[in-house]
């Protein structure tokens, strides 16, 4: 479909091979084929993208707010005017279904759009008559040198998150896409190069585990933002704090769903097919552990089964599938690795989808077909790790109380959804389930840009998330200046004495 | 003239002995003598504590917030009522002059009153119509157990920073004040008990690095607070980093003060004395290099020196002088250690503090005097690093442009202060001068607590700063529900179509 | 139990009689009987006062914010240290039921404690580079003097509605209590100069129309403030209007409860009687009006009149009774007068309040007791004026829709609350209740003061309401600077040519 | 230069011609040839207009936040590809220099790219745990129809501060642009048609006093906002007020500038010639009393005369004279009427502006040359009243409080600018300068529309300003829910007993 495709880095308005000539193969997971190549950049390299991008932060960050907003919403325009070839680029690489592609740059369209807000948001403030000639004032500071990490399954999504919002706010940035799918970067570098964007504002390096560790120490560096894997995000964490960078950290999941006995069944149904299923379930927002009370369980397994049986999975490209394939043979082997240990668990294997019909023969393709486990613990290995795939695991609660236990007891806290028409349930479940996001009715509990994304316990490091109002606070400083103004006309203040208290309290600190 | 002082810890509404015996002895900087002792909790205690603040927490965090905020206006008016005591308490110890302890106080009167904003501040959002019957609501949720260490030099300060933001919103604290100052919380712990706050809500436990090294991978433990030097604040975001916590990491500082040619120069040398000596130099906002413009730096060296031999040194509760001693023996090794460096790298001993004059005769105190270094470089040991001690250097600039150089190639950025009488170097400062707080012809840039308090570089680890109502985010999460309603009597909303784009869409992420 | 009460005007400090000598008698409603005097004051007096504030103003509005806000944390502690004397003064000459009195000063000392987050919810804001050595500033500034008209109804919460927020933002006041409940705001006004809140910052006249109408083009009034009926809300801002004054003005309720067919009916029909009945029903949260989904609505009528039934009657003083008498023999007789035009428009008269069983045998006092009309339609006049007293009109809908269009339709808007446990009943409800403020499960829709208060079309005329963070804004004013800066050194900014566009653009307003 | 311009209504979709056949000619000011006609409409048509918004907004409020602010989105895309035919569109009427034009579309374009923030600014609020299951919600609901009035001088301006945060927020408008100046209108309407907003969201109608009168009390209308004269607004006013409508009401203006004796005097006099002849000095924000302090004020006479003659006066559409003409014949006899009441008070006439000398020669155009009065005192009619036209009044004030104190007393309180370096002489003019928008070394203190435009005293009647985030304050309501939830499986909460002062107080109000 398309030719040979090969990868650069993009610094300080250049693009790039890299130097040390290290690269790693693109390949099609619908079919296994290689379709290109992605630099493995060296330390060296990875300092110099730094270095570019804080050459350009001093004019960045001196811009005008209003020319600097004005690049913010030419991007949302030419994300628009390009809406198709940047889904595709998604498609081809990731293998996210051509559908959910379109889906993902409409989102990031959206994110865009509240980057637009930062005017609004930016806003710092004032706090008059302290003292008798003495103001307040707060300003929304930009920090320097961003650099962000991508995963794979949204290397569109991941972008909105990060740079609109840094770059909007003044910093600079070095945006590492994931080696896995790095297409529409590449594609979305070029758009930002064509709206006239200044070089070095944003900086591509593509790499691994090297790349990233040399911002820790690196005093060009702000701060690091990732959505990743809790353990990366920790090892970042722990690396960035020796190095006193800030950082904005979205680590790994397990989404709970919890079907009362009141649930919609129809709508709970749809929404679970296309939270489990959709993107093969390599989503950090994917349901995979569902706790339905004891009244329903029955029917919901079986209506569940039903359903799930009828999952199409073929090629990504095909419109008339419903699921393309993982992104790897690792992945695959994973996840095939973790229904063995389900099995072993004692959890009932309802629905197998090792080696799966598929719809258009791809068979060297990494796909894994749905997967339903019932009868399933909350101590179980599959209940409690994220298996990235397709699988589900069905548990049975006596009540809304028990499932949430079952959630505040997990050691991941992103996401969990509620389906049920009271109203109690509902405030319930928003105020006790121990999760960053809640969803209600709803199969991912994916806020609307408007309001900021991210989980709590192992889900995110730190308290950072990403998206909404509030992301604008992570990449800018809080700096406030006390301002005390001295009359020309009267002479100076009349020193203070210095055995007065409350002079000393004006000091104190 | 008190009698011996045994500290405590306060766990779970009992004041405890530590069990392991170990105590360290409290010694009164004024004269050197042991007035009391402090224990040294092990790290079974510790964890005792953080234990008794998670049993805490469930009840604490589900009190409405009308009730939970009646506990801090009752805080501020027990300590309006029993001023007077906690500012002895601070001097005792600490040896903070008398007239400053008052006034530590009182500020802290004022952060409790700016916590008393916590119930327009912790204000989530909404917003509706996101799509068909579905809304997005944001609260902010308190996040469990936070733990908290204060440095010597503002016991009242610190506690006020942590405790009443942390608990009025929700959570629970275990509080570690300084081995060297533990008596105003020994006091404090007391009012909150008969305030009637409930058990567990605060925690005391005294120690040193093991007790805190016991939280970084605490379960019981969502975050952790410092006020300290930059090297420990580095460490607890290394070890949080590795355990996953939420911080708050206020670390060392090196403040400069720019003297420009049109400085008001009586209310400058009032400043520079309060400033500079005021807690004998032991303050994170304390200027320490002193940046001034070449036309006026001849007169400023001499107003500046012959001010600084009038500052009366002696006990810190004789309200007649001006300075009292430093927290240790070991503090002033340090300090005077700094001044022989000083003299080694070239720079100019134009006042030295060493064996100074002691009104009171009590010589066996902590005493450095005030100390004025001029000629000074900014490569030089003494204008690079903290002395905390009551010593000047005082460097000589071109113009705005060389002082704000200096100022942000310096490794630290807490603050930085201006004496200007100009509008252009005022903006100019406060948006260039690369710190966290900037001051305005004041000696001390500490914001009122109505404005959040930190620096940035070296002088922050992270992002999150104390106090205004900016310290309301970082003890709460932005907890997001995205909520659908079903109408009931209108059937359940008809299913999505899996193919449509923008259901995928919906999905995304 | 009290001497005979000497109403008084407060003027600059001072305690006044009013010189023209006009005084009305002042009753008290559980027996009829005489028992002071208000004084009716003149236009000249009325002006009076608003010069006082006016003279006041300046050193007031200059105050720093946290010594004015020192006022308000002593206006608080003051009231919890007088409460029972101040609800006895409540329950006196409104009587209005002594535990309600109570309950009234309890609410407005939460409302001043949501005053003291003033220096949360003034601050201002700032924008840095709107271009180059250009920042943007908003200050809110205080407008000057505030005059406020409270009803009888709530003679300490409207004090509170407007006071503390009026005067915490710098501006001065000028108050006139309703003539039937003055003495709440005579004890109030004592401890106010107790407290040594500065002379003229709070004055009081007593009076009528007069009294008010001499501030509309009154140079010395910024606003006016109002809790009364809709006529004379629309009277003050025709007034106003011609005057070009600020206001703020709470007109008359008819609320609706609506009853759904999984309303929790216990705790439903408890909340009735608390909501229709409580205050004898002259309340402008009272529910007066009723729609029962008719799935229950013959259960609801009898389970109503039973429990009305049981209602009993008598001195306000007296806490063994649960309904003291309405405010004046004319209100009386209104409430009676509409109870004939009910039954004359064909409306059921299940239950008769009028000539009630006195507890405590005042038969003088002015009583009413419950009063149930069943079978109402919306176009009765029972169901669309205001009869403010214990008054239900209960009527029969088919679903919540047909609720939702008699809110719409009616001309008032102050509050409306349901009784469901269904989730998608209460979003709807409070999305499409046409009114200020909804309430799902309470009786009394009255938002906590955290939040504001106030309906919309007839209930509020403008759209400003009274307390919550937003009241701040009507006491100020949205001040805007642009700030260009000019460098001392580099000479001044090349002036700009005017044929640029980009020029013009700056200029092009 | 363009065909006959035929203005039409615009209702529900559909380009209308008035019926009742009243119209008036459209001229070219600066020729005085008639170039077209337009509408007056009666009030039947002003009422089918409201009747047609209406309808359109329940579906238009209830459409998703997202999509409705897509339209925002588009039309600031539209008017930046259609910048020039815009501007030609304001030259063309209004005979607004051509280059003025332009920035004054660039400027509404800004104001655009602020209510693209509407999703950040029209967030309501969340309180959790008010009481125990009982959480309170604030949404900001739009209001219904809203009406808007322009004045001649700005028709895209006042455009760009009603309509978009107007139907941002979900409302619906009627928009009557001044008859003098309604061609921008016609052409941005039909952009508005072109991107797809549904009929009825926007209509637009012509005319006069009676097609405003008729919405004080029409029942579809929720506000009317006017930019006009103080007597409009006032009369609009009093009958919104009778009415009970809300209203946004700018009025007139007199602004002040202030020269201080470090004032940058180039860029001072740069900014005054384009501030006070720019738009021949018809704008609200243009100065036109400046008080010089006496140390620079020979100096600052003669550099102003000497400028002043150097404005050439000429062809609104020729980019090489630098002012064009005022709006009419009618204008220019009421501009030069002042000149002589100028004279006749004393004043010296140093520049005479009355039969100027035109470039380009169409001695028919409605010019008038620059004027300055000089030896001009605050008390004179030419200092208190709104001149709108190129004449300047310059007095001489001894420092600055003698010009705040002119500022204070002046009737007028839109704008005032200060030109000064001095720290103290700016933060003194920005809290003293009693107006509500201040400018610093500006010639015309417009705030960026990031940030609220509008005054105090005469200039504005009530307080609801235009631009920035908090103009959506206006165009919605605090509406607010408190939500109590009940358990279905524990039962009703138990009813609370009625003598409880708790519960009292929970129903107080």
């Amino acid at each position: 479909m398309t030719s040979y495709i090969k990868i650069k880095n993009h610094i300080n308005g250049q693009w790039l091979d890299e130097n040390n000539g290290q690269y790693e193969p693109l390949k099609n997971p619908s079919t296994g084929a290689v379709i290109g190549e992605v630099p493995i950049s060296s330390e060296a390299t990875s300092r110099q993208a730094t270095a570019a991008a804080a050459e350009a932060y001093p004019a960045w960050s001196a811009t005008p707010l209003p020319k600097r907003m004005n690049y913010i919403f030419d991007m949302q325009q030419a994300m628009k005017d390009n809406l198709e070839m940047l889904a595709e680029a998604i498609a081809i690489d990731q293998a996210k279904h051509i559908a959910e592609a379109r889906g993902e740059v409409g989102r990031v369209i959206e994110i865009l759009q509240m980057a637009c807000s930062i005017p609004a948001t930016i806003q710092g403030e004032t706090v008059q008559g302290i003292a008798n000639n003495i103001n307040g004032r707060l300003i929304k500071a930009p920090l320097g040198v961003f650099c962000g990490v991508a995963p794979f399954n949204f290397p569109a999504l991941v972008f909105g998150w990060f740079i609109p919002f840094a770059i909007g706010t003044g910093n600079t940035f070095v945006y590492k896409p994931s080696t896995e799918s790095p297409l529409f970067m590449q594609k979305m570098m070029q758009l930002l190069v064509d709206i006239g964007l200044p070089d070095g504002v944003v900086n591509i390096v593509h790499g691994d585990r090297e790349t990233v560790e040399a911002w820790y120490e690196d005093d060009n560096v702000a701060g690091v933002c990732l959505v990743g894997s809790t353990p990366t995000a920790k090892a970042i964490a722990e690396g960035c704090g020796r190095g006193g960078k800030k950082t904005m950290l979205l680590g790994g999941a397990k989404n709970f769903l919890v079907a009362m006995e009141d649930a919609p069944m129809d709508l709970m149904i749809e929404n679970i097919l296309m939270s489990g299923y959709g993107s093969a379930g390599q989503r950090c927002l994917a349901v995979s552990n569902i706790a339905v009370v004891s009244e329903i369980y029955d029917e919901f397994v079986e209506r569940l089964l039903e359903a799930s049986k009828n999952i199409t999975v073929g090629d990504a490209m095909n419109p008339d599938v419903f699921m393309g394939p993982v992104i790897s043979s690792k992945a695959k082997e994973r996840i095939e690795n973790y229904i063995e240990i389900g099995q072993n668990e004692g959890a009932t294997l309802a629905l197998d989808g090792r080696n799966p019909e598929v719809a258009d023969a791809n068979k060297d393709g990494y796909f894994v077909g749905p997967t339903v486990f019932t009868d399933v613990t909350p101590c179980m290995q599959i209940a409690r790790e994220e298996i990235f795939g397709p699988v589900l695991s069905v548990m049975k609660v006596g009540c809304i109380n028990g499932a949430l236990r079952m959630i505040k007891n997990h050691e991941m806290g992103n996401g969990a959804v509620i389906f049920t028409q009271n109203a109690f349930y509902t405030e319930k479940f928003i105020n006790e389930a121990d999760v960053g996001m809640v969803g209600v009715n709803v199969g991912i509990c994916a806020p609307h840009p408007y309001l900021p994304f991210g989980g709590i316990k192992g889900s995110l490091v730190g308290n950072n998330k990403v998206q909404g109002k509030e992301a604008v606070d992570f990449f800018t400083q809080n700096k406030v200046a006390t301002v005390r103004v001295v009359d020309p006309k009267a002479g100076e203040a009349a020193p203070a004495t210095t055995a007065d208290a409350s002079v000393r309290s004006c000091v104190a600190s």
